[in-house]
């Protein structure tokens, strides 16, 4: 059987399980609707450490513990983790790993490294290079803004197109022939840029790459949005998603109602003033190893597209004037249960 | 067969040929003694464009292209390609890519990202999942200065344990069942720290790391440094290289006359004034799609186990009093002809 489908789409011949995972949040993840779908919450944004960039790599180390914890493995019971994350250099991930022992492939993703990791992670089982593959990412609030944006005790105001993102890191435990939902399909992204130049407005940059992944995994499969259950973007927030939904629409392939976002699961985004919601590789880490998996564990849906973006910007390119480009990974799991 | 052997290392079933590489370096590559073995070079630092990070999106961009037309191919004919590089969220790369159309996953592995990708690469054709990919990544000295540690133009003046970062980019493309030089083994790395904190002695703080991989190698392959024609590592540089060789040595392992280190091929240390030598991920990228391929495809060597290095730190951990953290990435290639 060939496992290359079209240009970008691989269907795996022995779909590895996802046997275990886990998420953490901070403060505002626990106050809104997903509060009650996560492993560990923390009200202290600093997670017992002295920075918020040790804050963050502390999230990756109790997430990865925690996922192991759960499905009675160790670190050794681990032959490869992709990991990878937003700060410079991505040290959330490379200190949040030191410790472990575990093999690891470091991967650049922006917020699209949850779908990149679980891809590749899924793909090395389905090739026989190992037993079980863990994927992981998070993000943090703080460690971004300061980044990215500004010093967070300025207390900018924000514009109505920015997104929040979350603190939050999430870890999925796979295992080939192991006992869960699959992952029978991924599709690889390419790099989109339609010239967005607003930093502030990362639906809109990524909105575009999300069209461009979703509608080569609909033509490879030769099948359309409605035949899945759940299909979810990460993290385009609330304008990105209604641009993709014009997109897809033009495109051929609407989008109904069982699309959604994580960037609009994560928060209530009037309740806690989100503006467009939730961002950061953190948001559909924390969204999918929680609420979306539980769904397709307890029956609820069938098949779920999970579809992160990521605009691949950096503070520098901004203002060097270039445009955002964006990339979305996305995967096909399926509970054959 | 198994193509999990110990720990860290992957048997390759079938082996994905080597069919073309190219490389491109800066004014100091091309006064090097490995000048005759780049594909194109160039003395202006900004390769034509406006900005230094712009000038590494070009690099490159032209080291895909002039790698796929040297194989007679097209970006349309590589199902996968991975890629990264030094700068904050990878820009180099996401930049360099952005018009290709290539289905891209990005990594981050440090000055490792040539073996990181190189290993992904091969993994992806010999798991059957396509039929061609491209490794890839580069490093700038000027990008990398203002990064990393001071502005270019203040002069700063540099300690001699202190690399200078390559202005360098290169490519490699795999082919499954293709002719050529073959990736036979793969040996995946794990995050080394043994606490040094020096920003200017990345040669000792990778040592480690290169240490850990290299034995997993040697102990799951169940060989030993004297079965292959050449070793190489990058870019430890003369003080990493010298700490490794006496590492080695206590661990049953020595490094004998066959080892050689990329950071100390690309420059003349001496007469180019470059202290412990060449860094940057375009260091080991150029020098192995350069000199180091070539001697595998004139016969000189049949074997060569290739390990480069990556420091997994960033400034914002340096600030923070972090030690940092190493990885190796280690691919082996044969010449079966």
């Amino acid at each position: 059987m060939e496992k290359k489908i079209g240009r970008q789409t691989l269907r795996l011949s022995h779909p590895p399980a996802i046997i275990s995972h886990a998420n953490i949040g901070g403060r505002h993840e626990g106050r809104g609707p997903l509060a009650a779908y996560f492993d560990e919450l923390s009200d202290d944004g600093f997670f017992g450490e002295k920075t918020w960039e040790k804050a963050e790599s502390t999230m990756q180390k109790r997430v990865l513990s925690r996922a192991l914890e759960k499905a009675g493995l160790t670190a050794s019971d681990i032959d490869f983790v992709f990991a990878g994350d937003l700060l410079n250099q991505c040290i959330g991930t490379s200190f949040g790993l030191r410790d472990s022992g575990i093999p690891f492939y470091g991967l650049y993703g922006a917020c699209s490294t949850m779908g990149e990791s679980l891809a590749l992670a899924s793909l090395l089982l389905d090739g026989g290079f190992g037993h079980r593959t863990a994927a992981m990412t998070s993000s943090h609030f703080c460690t971004a803004e300061r980044q990215y944006r500004m010093p967070v005790p300025y207390g900018s105001q924000r514009t109505p197109t920015a997104q929040w993102t979350a603190t939050a890191a999430g870890c999925t435990i796979l295992e080939a022939g192991g006992k869960g939902p699959v992952v029978t399909h991924v599709t690889c992204g390419t790099v989109e840029d339609l010239g967005i130049t607003d930093a502030n407005n990362m639906g809109a940059a990524m909105a575009p790459a999300a069209l461009a992944t979703l509608t080569a995994f609909f033509q490879d499969t030769g099948t359309k949005p409605s035949d899945y259950d759940q299909i979810v973007t990460g993290d385009l927030g609330q304008l990105g998603s209604e641009i993709l939904q014009d997109l897809m629409e033009r495109e051929g392939y609407p989008l109904g109602a069982n699309y959604n976002d994580c960037g609009l699961l994560l928060f209530d985004r009037k309740r806690q003033d989100m503006h467009c919601g939730a961002s950061g590789c953190g948001c559909s880490a924390s969204v999918f190893n929680g609420y979306l998996l539980q769904q397709l564990e307890n029956g609820t849906w069938k098949t779920l597209l999970f579809a992160p973006t990521g605009a691949l910007l950096s503070p520098t390119s901004s203002f060097q004037g270039e445009s955002i480009p964006g990339i979305c990974h996305a995967v096909l799991i399926e509970n054959k249960v």
